[in-house]
């Protein structure tokens, strides 16, 4: 903070689950920022939320909030992505963007900074970045790493998605249910429009006419993008578990060439952001609680799958933070990546 | 009951949660049975179970218990069951194994009878039959009509398994973890070796050389042996998640021959044990908490899978419950199967 060649940052929807996350890691993280600015709803304005041990006032996001801002993260869902960034960016604001709104538009670059951050080399600065969806993100930084090496051929991926993905107030409904359950009460379902606690269901997004829901479509158009290459063939069946805030992918691969299981674990030993739990003697593998508040994605179950020639096939199982690596983490990572290459330091004349 | 023709039937295991299932599956179908005992340990001996409005008397299970029983469920356990089942077959009991104890050995019968339940035709009555395990039986009562039609040429699983699995004490854990979790306490993690609550973890059963864990082993060598086939390539992934007592699976398949959505669909439509529950409009698809004390396997989520040459590749979601149809109930079906075949009628002389 308080560092006057660093960027202004604000975060919009900074009372969400998301918005609080992105709030918590640059707290924690060394993000260089000269100013931290939060902007949500009429409802949330006015109220006070703890910022590095003293109290940041929450303002009314408007069409003119953006004076003085050099970067946005946007964490406040497609409608408000929609009708505000484009402004954010008139008034010279560098925007990342967290909703699905602008993921696919060309000229849009959609950046995990691990996998794809050189895009951002020849990036002329301004206007605005797409942060990935969750699951997306989180399969990818399993998979990029193997990718790079042999090539994907085919991609097969089953979710076991958590409540955050839905928002705070979902991860608010599960708990309360919990709570429910005990007493004997029906369920409340005032967001998931079913019981969550103790089941599972098909991920709570629009099904289009090929029957995949919208999830699934997203996983298989970002990776094309970010992979700038449409040639893997990737099938997803989403499906939201009883979670709090971690997702976890089952991913069956199958590789253009020969790569052995000790091949593939040297690889993803070495790639960044990732953490090998693979203990089978224990039967310790990823698992999404041990995920939580971790940067890390976790992987494990990294097996040959014999069910495929021999070196072409190979299992997977990972667990991510849906709220860090999934959502504000990446977002700010993009962030420091931007600034630490000067490409937000000098707002718009205005 | 009290038919002189039917089977006198005893339940091994009578108090655990597969046992208490077949119990209850007994009392509300017209499966024909002269006299029903309930076998367990000296721990359980002596309690009364509720059967048909009249207590029912817990004895204890001795090498001597099998005089006079026609057919034995077993489920106690493989431990039990390599113990005893040899026995009772000895006193010419015909044995229905809910374990893994004798489910590859050549000569025991390993049956789903709306699968192949005509392997039972020519089987000489008495010995054991083996139920196969629980994700098996989902499985395939999904699959083996499609596989019927066009041949399944690689099939790709993975599973999300309910506490019911583990027993009923993994069943009371998890519950139990829930009152824990709203006041506040650390969760008792005696049968489950780590928090279910909230948590997703890879099957709870050894890890081998191959880094599958047996629960994937099974499915794959099981349904080899069920298909009396074993060109199908199988490759499982198999994960429990905190749901009380039905499994889901999300199953990706591969034909040999083309086989479209629309032919899927009705072949799915007229196979026995099956409900569609696949509303794309109103997001419904199969769920354990609608599977649960239901028969049939719900399925749903059925798309080609675009990852794949044309009509030869199809996603499927299925819900089955694990005490029904993935334990109690296929024993009671093959119990009927056999009893309606006159197989069991004739003790062997003692």
């Amino acid at each position: 903070m308080n560092r006057p060649d660093a960027p202004t940052i604000a975060i919009v929807g900074g009372t969400g689950a998301v918005g609080r996350e992105a709030l918590a890691l640059l707290a924690s993280r060394e993000t260089p920022c000269r100013d931290l600015r939060l902007l949500a709803s009429a409802r949330s304005a006015g109220s006070k939320i703890e910022f590095r041990g003293e109290p940041l006032l929450v303002e009314e996001l408007t069409e003119s909030s953006f004076r003085g801002i050099d970067l946005a993260i946007f964490s406040a869902g497609g409608t408000i992505s929609r009708r505000f960034a484009p402004l954010a960016v008139e008034a010279g604001v560098t925007v990342i963007d967290n909703s699905s709104a602008f993921r696919m538009e060309t000229g849009v670059p959609l950046i995990v900074p691990e996998i794809n951050g050189d895009v951002l080399t020849d990036w002329p600065g301004r206007g605005i970045i797409a942060n990935p969806n969750c699951s997306t993100i989180i399969a990818l930084m399993a998979v990029t790493p193997l990718h790079r090496r042999v090539g994907i051929e085919r991609m097969v991926v089953s979710t076991y998605q958590s409540a955050s993905g839905a928002g705070a107030a979902a991860m608010a409904e599960l708990e309360q249910q919990a709570r429910e359950f005990v007493e004997g009460k029906p369920f409340t379902t005032n967001i998931i429009d079913r019981p969550y606690l103790f089941n599972v269901f098909s991920h709570n997004s629009p099904v289009g006419e090929d029957g995949s829901n919208e999830e699934e479509r997203k996983l298989v158009r970002e990776t094309h993008k970010i992979w700038n290459d449409d040639s893997p063939r990737i099938t997803a069946t989403c499906v939201r578990v009883p979670v709090l805030r971690a997702h976890c992918e089952s991913i069956n691969l199958t590789f253009r060439e020969k790569l052995t299981e000790t091949e593939a674990r040297a690889i993803l030993a070495e790639a960044p952001g990732l953490r090998i739990v693979d203990d089978r003697a224990n039967n310790r593998f990823p698992e999404p609680i041990h995920a939580t508040g971790v940067d890390e994605i976790l992987i494990g179950r990294i097996r040959a799958d014999s069910s495929q020639p021999e070196g072409r096939g190979l299992n997977l199982f990972v667990a991510g933070d849906q709220l860090r690596k999934g959502a504000a983490l990446n977002a700010i990572q993009i962030a420091e990546f931007i600034a630490s290459r000067g490409l937000t330091a000098q707002p718009a004349a205005s």
